[in-house]
């Protein structure tokens, strides 16, 4: 079996670990996330790496460099999906990074090699997104251990029925001087590669995402009896919403998504009186982004006037732009050139990833693989075995690259 | 105590029966359904009738008229309820009736007197309304048995579960000539009667409904790589929807509520693939409610091929509108015309009630009470105590207006 077969056997493997029998889902600090960071754990040790579950719940390996203690390269991605999502989104990456790992396992490197696999990046659970990753990169936010999830259980409660000791968690931190640098490879999540007929890409930089929480609040009635006149009907100013937001959106060249939406009472006869949306808004850079917010805020604040509705808004995410360092992203580079692609694209990630948090810490750098259709966050969500080996065999490149260059830059 | 104090404290005791510590939400074939039924029974009992248990699970009680075996004139409501409602609507109505039934235990009438406790007429577990009060009028539909509730109960295992018997639910069904006529109170649910400053109305004709569920089949894709012109968001044209129903319904001059959407995968950061929503309709008579569904199905088409989303629609619910009968209409304005109001202000309820289901099998009469502000379906519905009383008068005046006008029209 070649290395991208048992890279894709493996994410096979993982399939089946779900909170849900009839579609794949495993989300931050339950039973799943358990059960996937010991199974990534065996992958991990049977690589040569030394293993551990930090404080924040990752499941991390080591090997050292030529000498003990020395700064570490790290290799990651998340093992954390959303609600029926495809096979590919996190898992691919960290176990990229494990088989590369194993086949570096005799090569001796000026660092030492880690490999991470994220616990939640997707913020599925908890509405708040890279929590593995931020805790490593000590960006940590004790406010976030009153986020509740949809059966109002804590964070703080459900890191301690994880087994995790919540005062502990400033542990999973990682120093700058410990490291060299930050590769993640994932699946591009869009269709641009596909459309140029090209196997791998470089991220030139992240996109910063904003998201809220948007509660607006009416007036729950009967739905016969109540004349239109007197209505205050929260779902009507949410679906007035819903429309705005795609409009203005467009025409800023932004991209916004509700993606979420709850009813109360939600039922048949009655006019809801509260509606909770959630609202994800991406830009190619943080001004262009801020600005469609303000504009979209302004726009949803004056259909709630006009539908005398109240409207409560919550940031409950914000991560600026992330730009990818220049030699890690040269490293990533040459990688591709290796599998015989002598111009590699660059692309903008539109969507979020782990390396964004991991920036506040040490330079990062990505490696995109093509998938069908841009298809992701979906059960169709593909990858091509050819483009898992040439990924391999850029992403092994890559790393002897930064060894290359790092060697070079010593004093 | 009044008997006025006597129905407000008894609306006070249902409230206790709650599926939730929150809110009130007693829906059909629960925990919560017996026991209402249970308390209901019991007063039944103490104001002189045989309390049974119906094979559908209404709660019914009878006392014999001057000679046993006589037709029955039913007086009736609900006792289920929307989730987070207020205490009154159905349950109103079922505790006049018993207490008009207490009041009169002592006088011979020329017909039996029956009172009912419908299980279902709102409809929030099952999302078809009138359960109870259908099975009474014999148009049970055998396909209703596979109707789920959220958690994936069928009608036909809440049955079984609540230890009524499928297979015997036609035992609910009464016969025309065993029926003198069905006389209900109920709560406006509509400001009109508050705005004439009346306490008390009678009813015309109960406007038709129209119930339907909406599934909107797109395609879940990551929220921050999938470009506008690849999504095919299934919350964005049910968003559209929402905002069409409401402008061709205010139009058309009748009414249309979405009250419930429930989106998948539900997830801050991908696009919705699916959205189910329900649609009720109702107008002043059948055929504007008709020609306003025709308008309003022909541009939900056009929204889900504009943004290439399945639409599939299952109509939940068809009540033609039910006309009060006018000896039982005159038999209510004479009760209420002993209260003191000389000219009782007829209306027609945008409402559905159970006297809809029961006017398939005998003529119906209805009496309105002015409630606060038309609010109801929430916990600020309320009702004066000086308009219970007077309804309570004018209940039991026109139970003894039937009685005089069925035994002058006896031969």
């Amino acid at each position: 079996m070649s290395t991208a077969d048992v890279v894709l056997a493996r994410c096979g493997e993982l399939d089946a670990i779900s909170a849900s029998p009839t579609w794949l889902e495993r989300t931050h600090l339950t039973p799943e996330h358990r059960q996937a960071n010991a199974l990534a754990g065996r992958w991990m040790k049977a690589a040569g790496l030394h293993v551990w579950q930090d404080a924040a719940g990752n499941i991390c390996g080591r090997r050292e460099g030529s000498s003990p203690g020395m700064p570490a390269l790290l290799l990651g991605s998340h093992l954390d999906t959303v609600p029926d999502a495809g096979s590919f989104d996190g898992m691919l990456g960290v176990l990229m990074a494990i088989a590369v790992a194993e086949r570096l396992q005799h090569v001796t490197l000026p660092f030492a090699l880690e490999v991470i696999g994220f616990s939640d990046e997707e913020g599925a659970r908890f509405g708040k997104a890279l929590l593995g990753s931020q805790a490593v990169a000590g960006t940590w936010d004790e406010a976030w251990w009153d986020l509740r999830d949809r059966d109002d259980v804590t964070l703080h409660q459900a890191f301690l029925e994880f087994g995790l000791d919540p005062r502990r968690v400033g542990d999973a931190a990682r120093r700058p001087d410990e490291l060299v640098g930050y590769l993640e490879a994932h699946i591009e999540q869009g269709p641009y590669l596909e459309a140029a007929d090209a196997s791998l890409g470089h991220v030139t930089t992240i996109a910063g995402a904003r998201r809220f929480r948007l509660s607006v609040t009416g007036e729950a009635r009967h739905a016969g009896g109540t004349p239109y006149e007197r209505r205050r009907d929260a779902l009507l100013g949410a679906a007035e919403m819903i429309v705005a937001v795609e409009r203005l959106a467009r025409a800023a060249g932004t991209i916004a998504t509700v993606g979420r939406i709850e009813v109360q009472p939600g039922a048949v006869n009655v006019i809801a009186g509260r509606a909770d949306l959630s609202l994800d808004l991406r830009a190619a850079t943080d001004p262009e982004r801020d600005r469609s917010w303000d504009e979209i805020e302004q726009e949803l604040r004056a259909i709630c006037v006009r539908r005398d509705l109240r409207l409560d808004l919550v940031e409950t995410h914000r991560a600026p732009a992330a730009p990818c360092a220049a030699w890690l992203s040269e490293a990533v580079v040459a990688g591709i050139r290796t599998t015989g692609d002598d111009h590699p694209m660059g692309l903008w990630s539109r969507a979020g990833h782990d390396a964004m948090a991991i920036a506040a810490i040490t330079g990062i750098g990505m490696l995109f693989l093509r998938c069908h259709d841009g298809i992701s966050h979906h059960p169709d969500e593909s990858v091509r075995e050819v483009d898992v080996a040439r990924g391999l065999d850029a992403f092994e490149q890559a790393v002897l690259e930064v060894a290359r260059r790092y060697d070079e830059a010593r004093p």
